[in-house]
């Protein structure tokens, strides 16, 4: 008979030490801060999502644990904000959350229990789990943007870009070739690209590494990021091969974050909403594809690997996006509040002077220069402002993951992302009490540190 | 310079030449239906969700593209319902529609722009991307039915329980074994599970087929279906190993379906909402995992592959499940519709006594006997109702799925389970008038062909 389950794989509760007695401004005390890196999987080094979040009962709060990220918000006190952990390693869009609360009731949807009963939204279009809504939607933003060439395009949607970008591998990876697909992307890269390429040893393809570095004379697929996670700069292609094939991650290129130079016409472009409008609870993305056989390809992943997306986060994504542009299209006159990308770059900009004025107030951090460009959409000329901030500790602090740490602000550190400890990777779009108390601190710290 | 991507896997576009004009009576009329398979995945034979739905518009239509999926239902004729394509291939539970569209408004959800922006959910549970509301609903119904416990177990989430199972081997192949693990289910089993396991030829698992011709001494998992898709039967494991885990899908596990006996209380047990409630387009499935280690594994392969589950179906799931919940718990005393269980339960009867009846009428068909029990929650004794007939044609028919095919009915013939042509599948939850077009033909086929 089948013994039970094995207990082999449990793993270790995280322990925590930290006194919630001493004064964060103690900047040298030690904390055990045990539990925020698990450093498990097939060799890579790398943060867990879960282990970051879980069990903080023993130790500091997370900020974001106390902060209003809902209808039951509770209020903190000044010392409970210095108190607590401010977690800057995910991406987590909860920066936009104010902005629709302003907005109202406008993007509220309805959905009755009789819907999204079936699997299928479309059976005349290849993506048969397509929302005609969502799709409209978000070929109508993208031409009102400018951000990407929708004609002869066909939109694959995704739980996320996280599963487009699986499917994107599924579908350009031969199942019969003798060798894996090399994957690679320049560094510094997206920490997930990796993880994901290799989680399950996958015989279609295998993660290798820095771009700049790939020199073989066989098939590969080159992940093009612009802006790039996690440093923000522009990017093209760097391989010089003649057998790749290019998918461009395009989840930034959006007019809050940087100029809309022109519209993006690649052969396969991935876009997420988590990025665009902070939805990233409805776990929702798109991909236009220009070829008809690799559309087809994605959707049978996703038809295999979920059996579609959700209905009911299409539905919601594209009220939210027909919100956003109706305010451009069909401008209320009385409407004195922002409109949605004004507001995010408005917001953007606030946060990146910010961060350069705390930088810049001593001489343990540095910042990458960025490009400036014109905004085809905003028609103004703008530097651009990353979602993430790819910040480097100068003097002799070689773990700038750790040395933040100790001052319980967690970041993700260079290594995760093909790149050097010196740097770590900080979200900048967090809820705006965490990201002032994280200014806060990182002045603090810069003026401690530089005397 | 990169090449641009090639269309190289560039796949024909489906031929139909159905003369529109040829009475369907017609039984031996010669159909092209070139269309309906394609045969290509990794030496599997299998059906294309895609395949079949798309490009209908040459020849037959489908007769669900002409029904009532929607409000904007169209009303068809009589002819149309005759001369349309019957597709019973999928288990589209689109028959809970007209439930729910009785039920009005109890189940509607209403949600805000600023809902579900984070990635989060609840930070202090394991599975951080579950919404407790979600979880205690869930629970809730399993408590009330009696067809799971609950207690002792971690509730994981997924995009349905296609994105479950992967999790579920994600999880329990180690990442350093020498040889992929072998996953097995007893024939005739469902016909995604070798699609799933070999799709990205990962170096953690393959599918090994047939349970009851695996005798290798090495590790094992054995998927358990109870009640069995495609064959209606109830499951016990068949390994006669010692090195095997169990994993048990239990998504037909529910009183509409069979009798619930006793709360199943396995190590990993999988649940889906599309065949408890037939909201498939939520693509919203629930494992209920007795080892921490295990459930932390899943979390962390649905973070990899999906950063989680679409919240608003999370929300959608809860209130369902809910209205369910408060029919039988807090009845109201005015409300004469049926609660759901029992309508279920009715309809998957009279659907059972058609298919029986029709196939009675003849020598050409055959159905399996199915066990009969008491029903600890509704408290009656009935026989397994399951949501899919396994269908074998007798005499000298040895393909049911071509022969069904002639007239229009497309099924998914027993090869796709492991078995033999012989077998199809027909899906029993499809839409009403859909199935009595299908009782209609079968009624006919049977007395023309056994005259």
């Amino acid at each position: 008979m089948p013994s039970k389950v094995s207990g082999t794989l449990k793993m270790k509760e995280p322990m925590m030490s930290l006194s919630m007695t001493l004064p964060w401004l103690m900047l040298s005390v030690a904390v055990n801060f045990g539990l925020l890196l698990k450093l498990i999987h097939d060799g890579h080094l790398r943060m867990e999502w879960s282990g970051l979040i879980g069990n903080q009962e023993n130790g500091a709060p997370l900020l974001s644990s106390l902060s209003s990220y809902s209808a039951e918000a509770t209020l903190q006190t000044d010392e409970q904000i210095q108190l607590a952990l401010i977690n800057l390693d995910h991406g987590d869009p909860t920066m936009y959350q104010s902005y629709w609360k302003q907005v109202g009731d406008k993007t509220t949807v309805v959905i009755s229990g009789w819907q999204s009963v079936s699997y299928f939204s479309d059976t005349k279009n290849l993506c048969w789990f397509l929302e005609p809504r969502f799709s409209n939607a978000a070929t109508r933003l993208h031409n009102l943007v400018g951000n990407a060439e929708t004609a002869n395009q066909h939109l694959v949607v995704g739980t996320g870009s996280t599963q487009l970008f699986q499917a994107v591998l599924y579908a350009l990876c031969p199942s019969d070739a003798p060798e894996p697909m090399s994957i690679v992307s320049a560094a510094p890269f997206y920490s997930s690209y990796p993880l994901i390429t290799d989680c399950l040893k996958s015989g279609l393809y295998k993660w290798s590494g820095d771009a700049s570095d790939f020199d073989k004379n066989e098939p590969y697929i080159e992940l093009v990021t612009s802006p790039n996670n996690p440093d923000g700069s522009i990017r093209e292609p760097v391989v010089n091969g003649s057998r790749g094939i290019l998918v461009h991650d395009l989840a930034y290129y959006w007019p809050q974050y940087t100029p809309i130079s022109s519209a993006a016409d690649h052969d396969i472009m991935l876009f997420t909403l988590s990025k665009c409008t902070g939805h990233a609870g409805l776990r929702l993305g798109w991909a236009l594809v220009k070829d008809e056989a690799i559309a087809r390809k994605m959707v049978k992943y996703i038809e295999i690997s979920s059996i579609g997306v959700s209905k009911d986060s299409q539905l919601r994504a594209a009220k939210i996006l027909d919100v956003i542009a109706d305010t451009y299209e069909q401008p209320e006159p009385s409407n004195e509040s922002k409109r949605f990308f004004d507001y995010g770059y408005d917001e953007m900009a606030k946060r990146w002077r910010q961060l350069r004025e705390a930088v810049r107030k001593g001489k343990t951090f540095s910042l990458p220069d960025l490009p400036v460009g014109t905004c085809n959409f905003a028609n103004r000329t703008f530097g651009t402002q990353p979602a993430f901030a790819w910040l480097k500790c100068e003097k002799s602090i070689d773990d700038c993951e750790s040395f933040l740490k100790k001052h319980k602000i967690l970041t993700r550190g260079g290594m995760y992302f093909g790149s050097s400890k010196k740097y770590v990777r900080i979200s900048l779009i967090g809820h705006e009490e965490e990201y002032n108390e994280f200014i806060r601190r990182l002045s603090l710290i810069n003026s401690v540190e530089s005397p």
